[in-house]
């Protein structure tokens, strides 16, 4: 067996393979048994929000999708697959030959998704669908953990600036870069993590450490020289041995320089330890005594949303926000629960549904392809969705009427809706992109507004309005037979 | 400003960039202020284990060894750096010019390793040791936490087989890879993550997935299936429909007819929710009762070590553990708090030892260039490490006298030291690896001979005994006088 413990992997190696070996096992045996053509359709969807969100912000899509575009079983998959001694020949030689023709359906990155819709859509042969359920679920559901958890950071915050600190905590070199870029998406300004900024294009930004500080005798010296060589990016760590005797007034003497200067620039400083509220208030006072009206003071020091709404309420002087581990891991609940559930396969050109029963109804699956409308009242804000068969017409304006998605023989309504929106988009046909990848900035965009569209009381950071998802009339009578007849 | 959304970076990009920006800034203020070449010394150490863990075991060191011998700045990071517009052309090509020539003593990977002792030394120019510190931090945090969860649930197992089902919900597919890798160096005996497999030969292993099972009209002939087309590796899934009545009694008969066919296989079934407890035991005594005197039974649903412990309690006839989110994402407290600070200063060919003081005794640095020494009892049990000043000569042999740690004013032994054994090497010396990378299996026998080798009452799941990290009296007087000077 060749061993190859380098970390350097990803420079050689394609993801074909990032799949669970039992999605390889079953596709060579759907291959044996003469199944493997057999055209299907799945949904990924997740059935709860992160804790305390109102909603998610879905991400990962590109990632995903650049994946898809580059699936292809190379020489040294092909070899490695055969010294497991489990698959014939054969069946490697179809693994060679294999492109992929699946059509992907998905929300755009940015958008808000709730629980039970589905988020991506793929339609598929079995053998294909199957293999790339690893792989999508690895990239959306972290992504999107980290985009929400960004989101609610940006909440707690009231739109300050929150600049994303997490490289050094992050789970490895990639989670750390798609984390940075899902961070922004979710409403981070910048990111400390300059690979980051150049693969993604996310804005960088950075003070320095308690190390350059320390480098010095003084720390006034170590200020100046920070200031004459950055003079339009100064924010001064003022934590590094005594903040309030020594940090925020040295501070305050190199700005008050930078002024006599003639280079009048926003003073700022960082607070990195201590009573946060309370350092904060003096330093405030301090600078604004110096004749410094508006200084920019940053906090950091293993923040989360609930520290800085806890900050704010305690009438903290802090206008921008550092946040690393917190926010990086998703640490309160550092996975999203997304799943992928065959929905329907294809027999005599027609799709039949397929629908997981549970002994809990709460985790049966919603069955049958489907297309997604989110419905918007008059003032353009979103009330709800609502899930329709494939094959349906979705009402696209006035009120609408469907199912309730639990117990699908009760009517539901959204009355106040005045006009409808396809969620579901097609991003992938036949094995192809159907369109570019969108820059980050577009897809932070897309989540900003949406977030500012959303009524307030789905953004609580605490016990937030449940927004609905109903099933239209069609698939929810069809959901209603199904769990019929399984009972 | 150039954007590129893709997600397949780790396929055209170095990890040069993999830094906080703040690194970058401040390696420049080096630059300019005359101090680049400054040589100083760092040390990577965590101040807390894992919750409840009682040792962690150290990973990550390779893919760390691999970053810094690829570290270069290739020309289009440098033109990413130049549109920041913050940097001097001539320092863009100082980084151009840029070579690492530093030194790096660090634990072999899968050392059993402790808080506040150095892991990982880093001598170098003030400029290299900055730059290296945010993909250091990130590399052996994320895989040293995951290593010693793995190493946790192992303990929980009492040896028993874990398989690791991660990949859907690591943090992106380098979180999968480097994470399986480390599960597998922690205890864990296979992965479902084909590419970590192919990548780093940790043997791979996977049963079926319920919508195996669901592609049939028949649970009975999709069992049949699978185990005429996997006889040697046949685990049952038999929790589709239900467990007792259908999944255990098929999954009998196919194994009864595999036995008549003349192929005696272990048999084999997953239990993937419910009961655990109960329909193990349940699903035991009709294996048994059927004549298969010793099946395998594998669990999975959202294990940890402390649902694997009560499992095993309440006599769960369990043999061989499937755990993933909780694993791969080490979801009770998701970040290893490891630092990076600097110990030392060259200046006249003199180390200059130098301490972070905080006002929390607790927290301040241990100062020096060190060794490391763990001592063993005649029996070869661990009883202790202790840090030594650089140019200290250790005890090796006998009882050993030092300072205590957080009081270094008070003595401290291990008497019942019998020998001593470095535990730091030489792994980059001048900016070349000075051996080969170790392969995973060899990592793996290390962490497992030592986790052997380490006393009962450190493995302990609950409330361990507290390892003992003493310094020597060279080091305890130097820490001791110089908390003195800073008071």
């Amino acid at each position: 067996m060749k061993s190859d413990p380098s970390g350097a992997w990803h420079r050689r190696e394609g993801l074909a393979l990032l799949t669970d070996l039992y999605e390889l096992t079953m596709m060579a045996g759907y291959w044996e048994t003469g199944r493997a053509d057999q055209p299907v359709s799945f949904n990924y969807f997740f059935r709860d929000l992160p804790p305390h969100a109102g909603f998610a912000v879905s991400a990962g899509l590109e990632s995903f999708l650049d994946y898809c575009e580059h699936l292809r079983f190379s020489e040294s998959d092909i070899a490695y697959l055969r010294r497991q001694g489990l698959f014939h020949e054969a069946f490697l030689d179809y693994l060679v030959q294999f492109r992929p023709r699946f059509t992907v359906q998905a929300a755009p990155e940015g958008s808000l998704v709730y629980p039970h819709e589905p988020v991506v859509q793929v339609d598929g042969t079995l053998f294909e669908t199957q293999l790339i359920e690893s792989a999508l679920l690895n990239m959306i559901n972290y992504q999107t953990l980290i985009a929400t958890k960004a989101a609610r950071v940006r909440l707690a915050t009231d739109g300050e600036p929150v600049m994303e600190f997490g490289l050094r905590r992050a789970h490895g070199p990639d989670g750390a870069v798609s984390g940075s870029r899902a961070a922004y998406i979710g409403g981070c300004t910048s990111t400390s993590n300059v690979l980051a900024g150049k693969v993604h294009d996310v804005p960088v930004a950075g003070t320095h450490a308690h190390s350059w500080v320390m480098s010095y005798q003084s720390e006034l010296e170590a200020f100046r020289d920070f200031a004459r060589i950055y003079p339009e990016k100064c924010i001064l760590l003022v934590d590094t041995y005594d903040t309030v005797r020594s940090g925020v007034p040295n501070a305050i003497t190199v700005f008050r320089e930078m002024h006599d200067a003639g280079n009048p620039v926003r003073p700022a400083i960082r607070l990195d330890s201590g009573d946060l509220a309370k350092l904060s208030k003096i330093a405030h006072k301090m600078m604004v005594a110096a004749g410094f009206e508006d200084p920019l003071i940053v906090a950091s020091n293993d923040l989360d949303e609930d520290l800085i709404a806890d900050l704010k309420r305690q009438g903290a002087k802090i206008n921008a926000w550092g946040v690393g581990t917190h926010l990086i891991t998703a640490y309160d609940a550092p996975a999203l629960n997304g799943v992928y559930k065959l929905v329907a396969v294809l027999e005599n050109e027609t799709w039949l549904p397929k629908m997981k029963v549970s002994s809990n109804i709460e985790k049966a699956t919603e069955p049958a392809r489907k297309s997604v409308v989110r419905y918007f009242d008059a003032d353009g804000r979103p009330v709800g969705d609502m899930l329709y068969l494939a094959e349906e017409s979705p009402v696209l304006e006035g009120p609408v009427h469907g199912r309730n998605r639990l117990h699908p023989h009760r009517t539901a309504h959204f009355e106040n809706a005045a006009r409808g929106e396809h969620l579901l988009q097609v991003v992938f046909r036949d094995g192809v992109r159907t369109r570019p990848a969108e820059s980050v900035h577009v897809i932070r965009s897309r989540a900003q507004d949406q977030m500012d569209a959303l009524a307030e009381e789905f953004k609580r950071l605490r016990n937030p309005e449940i927004y609905r998802v109903h099933l239209s009339d069609g698939l929810g009578k069809l959901k209603d037979r199904m769990l019929g007849e399984s009972a």
